[in-house]
């Protein structure tokens, strides 16, 4: 093994950068990336160059891997976003727009000629996802509360019967929370006779709440979505991007190329993968099990509701949808913005009430806010 | 912090995974990954959501990054990809598929109704992006030691000038480490009188060894590239699959698109993106230094070469290109397959003398190679 090697000055940069993340982390409370994990008994994994290359459900050459664990991971997502039994396939992704990004390559390889619709209030990824994949797309209105208008998908869909259409669903919009509601969306396909059709859910940061709430939207493959990315560092947590996505196989089956020098189908987008990636998804799960989990999303969301109060007693006009830990409110004056770590778009800004967002941080916010907001 | 709460038999597996991978390792010569590292003093920056999402050359809302040591780490490949000063742009990718994907993408852009040529020895995952692109392209046939056939390539072009090319270019092939020669490319360019092309040359392993040698062969921005891809953890070492993209920064301005919500050009293919990566890339370029750099190249150039004398003294038919680390052999027989990691396809097969491979190794592999061979 190499020994490390580092210059004064440049262990100094290093202690530099910690210092200034231990500095920012408690202010963090506009993204949804959990910061509350620790990894250290994973770290010894880091020793070797391990790789999940290709299809994590075939051997591969590359014996370096951690696909065992990934299999694992994946039944774990299977059960909790209701896959058909058996007739599922997927991979641990290097984060949402990955997934996304596969989700809409096996709708296209599906329906070369659809075109996908998606709502405004979509993250900005996917329109560029579509422009690398050169699919026709259309944008749908949204509602004032983030959901897609459903009237206008309606007209829209209504006017190109004569396409197959791929409809992209937020499960959980970036800036609030929304989820559109594949129930409805189903509904309006049956209604207009369109029987071929692909429906992807982003559920970056939903796909691991609504598995464990009373009354969940419609979003999972039991409502109808074909296929499903989630975020990993996202509400379970992690300090490098990751996530996974899900396909209904006969649909992924359609792109499997059998490839000797990788001794595996290669299904996947990225190729060479993390394997620590798995690890870390797996160690979540494990660490926390499920009621674990169901926990850690009821008490986020019960702060979140704390949080709504709390600013609406200040004055302030906060909202959220059900099910959802975002908390959102006018943009806060600039004192507040260069304090806390918050992402705001156009006249608005939120709260994500993620695990490690305390009372005690709602609460200075929340003060800090209504002080900037005295004349 | 959440405290660790495996079950012991989750540790156990955690455990069985390590000595797997223990006993794996000293076995792991026929891949291009470095197994030569030791990231220990970085493992603390796991402790924080670091996020390096969007455009490494822009501000972000999200403070928990670390561009700083991103730009640091491109102007280093910049220098030596001997990139226009001032006129590059580029980002830490998630691996080399990534880095061929922006290059083809970028390429596209410019010229939407391109045809990508790229030789029959080019890695499957390409002509993969190029599905998922919607690209036109045009295979041309291979020589035998693994170039690109600029005979063919001439006449191929030749019957489409009206049609800008793009050129998949590879710096050292997969199996064979070859390199397509970028000025015999220009000139057949030149000779058709072409003038509006794009050449991305692939350098994931030999982008990190062309560098450090007397006579490289035409490869770089110098000599006619407009993007380049190359693999962090192949040459450099990492646990982690991750990479650096660059191209001409005239070339990627038209992809840019300004989007507030993450305070940034988003001019990345992933939009979040790995902190911890360009970390890793920064400590192995800091802690070896260009000198440390040139020599370990050198070493695994001298290796390579006594492996080839090594197993033609056996009896088998090895070789390998100036400048290349992959020693080339027709397929080893089955109890070599299975006591070494190897990856064949067809009827060959390569060593790849990484940093981590000792002449010990290559001695027990040739030993083993020439006894699987007597009758």
């Amino acid at each position: 093994m190499t020994r490390s090697n580092l210059s004064s000055a440049d262990q100094q940069r290093l202690d530099g950068l910690y210092a200034r993340l231990l500095a920012l982390r408690p202010r963090n409370v506009g993204y949804p990336t959990n910061q509350d994990f620790d990894f250290s008994e994973l770290f010894r994994f880091l020793e070797f160059s391990i790789n999940n290359v290709g299809d994590p459900f075939h051997s591969t050459n590359y014996r370096l891997n951690t696909m065992e664990f990934e299999r694992e991971v994946l039944e774990d997502f299977a059960r909790l976003t209701r896959a058909p039994e058996g007739e599922w396939w997927g991979y641990v992704t290097g984060g949402g727009t990955e997934g996304n990004m596969y989700g809409l390559y096996v709708a296209r390889e599906l329906f070369p000629e659809g075109i996908c619709y998606f709502s405004e209030d979509t993250h900005y990824s996917v329109a560029k996802v579509l422009r690398l994949q050169h699919t026709r797309n259309i944008m749908i209105k949204s509602q004032a509360d983030g959901q897609m208008d459903y009237d206008d998908l309606r007209e829209t869909l209504r006017i190109h019967r004569d396409v197959p259409p791929i409809l992209f669903a937020n499960i959980g919009t970036t800036m609030k929370g929304a989820v559109d509601d594949l129930a409805k969306i189903r509904a309006i396909l049956d209604d207009l006779a369109i029987a071929n059709a692909h429906i992807h859910a982003d559920a970056a940061l939903s796909g691991m709440i609504l598995p464990f709430v009373e009354e969940p939207q419609p979003w999972c493959f039991a409502d109808g979505a074909d296929s499903i990315s989630i975020s990993g560092h996202k509400m379970l947590g992690a300090p490098i991007p990751c996530g996974v996505v899900l396909a209904r196989k006969t649909h992924v089956d359609r792109i499997a190329r059998s490839i000797e020098y990788i001794g595996a189908l290669d299904t996947t987008i990225a190729g060479s993968r993390s394997a620590f990636s798995p690890l870390m998804l797996w160690h979540r799960l494990r660490t926390l099990g499920e009621e674990g989990l169901r926990a850690m999303v009821r008490g986020c969301l019960e702060r979140a509701e704390i949080a709504v109060r709390l600013l609406r007693a200040c004055g302030i006009d906060a909202w959220r949808h059900e099910n959802s830990v975002t908390v959102i409110f006018p943009r806060p004056p600039k004192p507040v913005m260069e304090k806390w770590i918050i992402a705001p778009r156009k006249d608005i800004g939120h709260l994500i009430v993620m695990p490690h967002v305390t009372m005690a941080m709602i609460e200075e916010f929340a003060a800090d806010f209504a002080a900037a907001m005295q004349p």
